[in-house]
């Protein structure tokens, strides 16, 4: 792979996309053979306006988080073809003409406008994310890595959203999915944007270094496994947290706590024999990690093993001035173990008088997601902190958001694409979108208008019309007003455009406004759909384009 | 991103992963906390041994394609922190000590060892795809960048071969997801994998251009809607195939063609007016790929327009001496529309005597997968290629597969990890595997043995267990074996290993294994399961392992 310059020419200084093979071609070849024949019918700098959008909530949902414009962005700037991604893409084109090479070489976006609703907001189908505009000979290329860098990161997006919707604020949602994620970069921005959706952490080292995303993580079976006997902790001197003492042998420590739990009345019926490797493991991590010890506790046994020899360990850390983080379950049931693990705390807090000692951190991760996390609410459980791999990084409830990019307009003509599936009709015309409040400050409702019509105006009414369905619609008083798509760039000009702001402030973004959301839109069950709706104007001229670019069928 | 320096000093000279983002740093967090508790217990240095298997095949079938082992290895050739990279781990461990950071920068993987099951082969649950041995502290740092690389490659490479068996071996299967696509290499390995599990072609410019991968590709429903009429082609003059003669006015001779058509007394009843943009953007089309004339003929509609526009343009390349390839549908019935096109173009083949035009190619794309293409198959239709997107490459039927990474020995002592759930048990021992034929020259059972067992021998009887189920066991006679798990790195060592052999190559040995499997395991309803066996030896030594180091209930 050819090193990318960063940044452009054009206007300020930007990064390139995080992931450097986010290049040009990262294409379907279709857009390039049609960029050659807008070329061959001197069409190429025809000025055209795409819409991308998606047409249905994923998950069962009514909402969804717009994700990925910062890497289209990122991507726009640094848009540029090398000689050498010119040569194959001559090559892959049969019996295109050199001058073409001469067009790709000349290629960027500094004639490209585009306009977008703000990253980490809620959004609902049909409402353009972003409208791009331009020579159709570029927008045309810019369709397929647009679409790729929107779908998956608003889908992964919204999935971490609608988990946390489930867990509830008050607990820690880590996200630990880079060795079941889609590839590398599955992993890569599945953790960038289960954070913005609101997760609070990631087991990603590659994430946390490059946006910022505070880690978490501990040990795994095969540290626990690794671990044999006693013999193999060579070195057991501990200081204390203060500095100021120094314990000689911290596994004999343990081991009198061990003993102390085992005989303590109402300890002693949990436990008989505690595996000894795996307190050799434990004592072996606590020596690694005074300050951050966390044990896995379900290697052998939870309740007959693991949470003891925890316990031991978390007491001797204690004696010595450090406080334990908790445990870790990785297997069986979730809301028994939980509720037991705590009840064990909260015992030896009682009866060996270690004040806090109930309050033990319990992170759950064994293939969690939506419906697990809501069944264990629905028994009761005590776990805090939930590790969530597979099914939040994958989305493996939907796999996939249909995000479209559809030509609305070219050369000032309003262009629509007709299906014989209703849904998948486009709405034409250069549109401006809004967002409408209600008196209580909730959204009512989005509409769409005509590039030129009257923007919608605090306390008046304002009919809103369904895009396809006749007879429905409603009269609005918004009781505040929001455009929806801002400039994120303006080719060369050096006119204002927004700012890309860093992840945290789209993450908080995404935060507010998830929770500025009338409650019936949000519910897991049934939710209310969010009204999407056009102006009257728009509306008839959706219905009339329409009219006359369908075909009048013969009944035979 | 730093720049990642290509090949190691270790043996031969060899390219990095192809995502420049797969660094040590693609890691969970807990790997590097691991490998400091190690360090910190002097256990860096223990010879460990770990396997890489899944326990289930995906998508309710009875076996996998193997994938990702070339940029497994290909990581390990490379692995490698930087400067930054360690200062970044040493800052994320919480009062963890400078010397552990020397330690970080000497480490690579000149004492591991890789053995593997060649890339591309057909695989089953519980057998290690990968046996991974070396210094603990490094193998730790190689589980989640090994699975990440592993789980999607082989579910996408399973998922390719699904679609391949359903389709049938006649048929053109396109890969078009780039736009769908977990992000933009989980866009880029699923062209990879597909093509591997046996594809014929992908969409994405930059998986061709990486890979070699053919490309195809025509032009989107856009293409068609930016052309308004007539007057917008300027240039219509086309050269014949063989330069000898020039037309004009290609228009034209459409036109004419068109007319022609309407008034064909066994083609007129098919269709009226047809739509004149989108005749325009064919013609525009075809005048930029005379040679490779193929057109999306469902933007308006596909009987009464698209067809009767396409054969027009094709008719008028045919007198030029060029030969269109065919059209593309994008929505509809397919089996209905793929059956009344071809109908139409055998009609014109008749009527205005055109040999051949019968056979033209018919695409379908919309929404495909495996169901679709089976009722599809079901129904009959005259659909020739398949560009399938969305639930390809997401795995939209199953989105992840559940590789696992475990330890199986460490310091020549076997381990084992245990579960309530017996299907999570894992198989301890450095083990080695055989897969034996039958008479018929099918694969009959995969066996594991322990390291040092006599490998099992052409024509003499063995005993298969069942690795958990005591009463599930037969004798088999095997006609063939084969060593499953061959040397693929053998860190700094100069003996022979095997080659990374081209993506081609790997794609022939997938297709090639897929074709000699015994048909009952390969059917999509209620395939036969595979066996996957222990020797007896390795059945008895599991037994007492685990009955070793399970702790004894006590019913209270």
């Amino acid at each position: 792979m050819e090193p990318k310059e960063n940044g452009n020419q054009l206007g300020r200084v930007m990064e390139g996309p995080t992931n450097p093979m986010v290049t040009p071609l990262l294409n379907d070849l279709y857009q390039f053979t049609m960029a050659y024949a807008y070329w061959k019918a001197g069409k190429q700098n025809e000025r055209s306006v795409f819409d991308l959008y998606f047409r249905k909530n994923p998950f069962g949902g009514e909402y969804t988080v717009f994700a990925g414009l910062d890497e289209c962005i990122k991507f726009l700037a640094s848009f540029k073809l090398t000689h050498q991604e010119i040569d194959y893409v001559r090559d892959s084109l049969p019996g295109s003409e050199e001058a073409f090479c001469d067009y790709l070489r000349g290629l960027d976006c500094s004639d490209v406008e585009v306009y977008a609703i703000p990253e980490g907001s809620v959004v609902f189908p049909k409402v353009p994310l972003m409208r791009v505009e331009g020579p159709v000979g570029v927008v045309q290329l810019l369709e397929t890595p647009f679409l790729n860098l929107v779908n998956f990161a608003s889908l992964v997006a919204t999935n971490a959203a609608r988990h946390r919707f489930v867990a509830g604020k008050s607990k820690s949602l880590l996200e630990f999915g880079a060795r079941r994620a889609q590839g590398p970069d599955g992993a890569i921005s599945a953790s960038k944007y289960c954070y913005l959706g609101g997760f609070d952490a990631t087991s990603n080292v590659a994430a946390g270094k490059l946006f910022g995303i505070p880690l978490r993580g501990t040990h795994s079976h095969a540290f626990v496994s690794s671990f044999m006997s006693t013999d193999e902790i060579v070195d057991k001197v501990l200081k204390s947290a203060d500095g100021k003492t120094t314990c000689d042998d911290f596994a004999s420590l343990v081991q009198t706590w061990l003993t102390k739990i085992q005989y303590s009345p109402s300890l002693r019926g949990f436990f008989s024999e505690t595996n000894q490797s795996e307190l050799v493991a434990f004592i072996s991590y606590a020596l690694a990690f005074p300050k951050a010890f966390l044990a896995l506790v379900d290697t052998y046994d939870v309740m007959k093993s693991g949470v003891p020899n925890f316990c031991a360990v978390a007491l001797a850390l204690n004696d010595l001035g450090y406080k334990a983080l908790g445990i870790r379950l990785d297997s069986g049931d979730l809301a028994y173990l939980s509720t037991e693990a705590r009840r064990f705390f909260c015992a030896v807090e009682r009866e060996l008088k270690v004040p806090g000692f109930g309050k033990m951190v319990v992170t759950a991760s064994n293939d969690l997601n939506e419906e697990t996390i809501d069944a264990l609410n629905k028994q009761g459980h005590e776990v805090d902190a939930f590790g969530i791999g597979t099914y939040l990084v994958t989305c493996y409830a939907q796999a996939a958001l249909g995000c479209v990019f559809k030509l609305v307009e070219i050369n000032t003509q309003p262009r629509i694409k007709l299906s014989e599936d209703v849904t998948k009709v486009s709405i034409p015309c250069k549109k401006r979108s809004y967002r409408l409040y209600g008196k209580e400050g909730y959204p009512l409702v989005d509409i769409m208008t005509g590039e030129n019509e009257p923007p919608p105006k605090v306390g008046e009414r304002l009919l809103c019309r369904h895009p396809f369905n006749e007879s429905k619609r409603a009269y609005v008083v918004p009781q505040r007003v929001e455009e929806l798509l801002k400039c994120y760039w303006r080719g060369s000009s050096d006119e204002a455009r927004e700012e890309l702001p860093p992840l945290k402030e789209i993450r908080d973004r995404c935060i507010k406004q998830l929770e500025n959301m009338r409650p019936d839109h949000m519910r897991r069950l049934n939710p209310t759909p969010y009204k999407v709706s056009v102006s009257a104007k728009l509306y008839d001229f959706i219905h009339f384009l329409w009219l006359n670019e369908a075909p009048v069928g013969e009944l035979q």
